[in-house]
């Protein structure tokens, strides 16, 4: 319980953020604006100016940052990045709350959990769901799993880096799992996205009157993985309204239109081929969805 | 000009729809609910005893169905699919409108344009951007491109199938080529979404866990194709926020944990390798849309 001192959930929480590439800037940049006394450090120096121009403190070293605040966020390019960190100052995040939003996988988010009970951190694992202009935002998300009590103690202070926190779970590689499997629509969907510019400019349609177009697409994606997810849960899948025989009927007139004017395919090769071996496996009447029957199978043994 | 008994662009036009997919039927329902009679018609017998309880009129031949009304839409797999229905009817066609919303290339939207030039019909090639339980909705979206006059004429009509209707030019192949970029977008974007359905699954993670936060990827995605248009259109790629590295090293974790588990991962496969050669070719400092460049080489070249 809060007593009325109690400075751990409110503006006045001092918080400290390792890592200043573009998104670490973001998150420090954000709980300034929220208030927070804001420690920074950076393994490169010459990255905090902005930050301390706008009231942060830059830290000469990592132990005398992490020193500065009970709660600790990092940042990094990946976990061999974070471990560098953190590895030589575990004692000094002893009692601390760490905040590890470096995108990973769940194995590595679990092996950190495991190095930091080693050293009595309370440790949270995080992930970013938003580009860094959205950072700070009511609608920014950012992902949560690992100690609990640690989340529910700074929730109030996290959210000033999203305003959607949800907490997943106990199993610190949960946010990964998330973030992952996010990922991977995202990066798909980023490819489609260039290769119909790509297909736009090959017949002289400018990119700024194809882009509005996505919208339309990227706004019936949700509805249809609310579907998917309705036919995953059930274990059938309904065809009725779309099947993926006319599905690849689509995609292969996209691949005889990108191949004639010299476009790269490769991505939808890709898929085109799932959705075949899905039919030749006797799909042809089932949605798109179908094609998670070849999704779990390894590549190799496809 | 319209004159008090002209019917041809208020509810009393009469419409014909040929083909009754499930994407026919949904045309030919939404006409009937905008209070125009309508004649519907397919091939195989036996689809249109729904249309028909809500008031349609079944013809028994194409040539019957033509004749009923002087606006005509086809909507069937593919281009060979309806030459086969109208190069019989070419005659009786003449003098009516032809709006087609099978999708195809621009090439066979160009080749069906000339068709029809030399039967005296005027021709639209239309692309339906929406599944088949938006149609008739006024976010439905239907891109429109060829005879002006004729979208003029029935654009209030057509607006009975969706409530977005732009006319993009007088190239009959210009609503393809839009509709093709965007069903590539639309495909890897689906191939994702299996993707990270797959990999949740494999975590634990029940599908109706997921599905709602793939809402907040779809949902970034507009913003981020409208910035990948900016870059387009000055020639020069921002990496000011991200750049393809870090992208391709999340990438690379998607890809690390994925095999972990014995997935699939031919799509994301062919993703990083794209985003390998545009980071090999020097724009490791760009944002994803630097792989545009990769996407301009064909793959036999590549």
């Amino acid at each position: 319980m809060n007593t009325p001192n109690d400075t751990r959930n409110d503006a006045r929480t001092p918080v400290t953020v390792l890592g200043l590439g573009a998104m670490g800037r973001a998150l420090a940049a954000a709980f300034l604006r929220a208030g927070h006394p804001t420690t920074v450090w950076n393994r490169t120096p010459g990255r905090a100016g902005e930050l301390v121009a706008q009231g942060a403190t830059a830290a000469g070293t990592a132990a005398e940052a992490v020193a500065a605040a009970p709660l600790v966020i990092v940042c990094v390019l990946d976990y061999d990045a974070a471990h560098a960190i953190l590895e030589p100052i575990g004692a000094r995040l002893s009692g601390r709350v760490l905040v590890n939003l470096t995108s990973d996988t769940p194995e590595r988010a679990r092996a950190a959990a495991t190095w930091a009970a080693g050293h009595g951190i309370d440790y949270l694992d995080g992930s970013i769901m938003v580009p860094t202009p959205v950072i700070g935002k009511p609608e920014a998300m950012v992902l949560y799993s690992g100690a609990r009590e640690a989340f529910e103690t700074y929730e109030t202070t996290l959210k000033a880096l999203g305003g959607r926190a949800p907490f997943l779970g106990e199993d610190h590689g949960t946010a990964a799992v998330y973030d992952l499997s996010l990922l991977g629509f995202f990066f798909s969907a980023m490819a489609g996205l260039v290769h119909g510019f790509a297909l736009a400019e090959a017949e002289g349609v400018a990119a700024k009157d194809f882009a509005p177009f996505t919208g339309t697409i990227a706004g019936i994606l949700p509805p249809i993985a609310a579907g998917m997810a309705e036919d995953l849960e059930r274990g059938a899948y309904s065809g009725d309204q779309d099947n993926i025989v006319m599905e690849a009927t689509g995609i292969a007139h996209v691949l005889e239109a990108a191949r004639h004017r010299g476009l790269n395919t490769e991505v939808l090769d890709a898929v085109k081929a799932l959705a075949d071996r899905t039919i030749a496996a006797g799909h042809g009447n089932a949605g798109f969805i179908s094609v998670i029957e070849e999704m779990r199978r390894s590549s190799t043994s496809a």
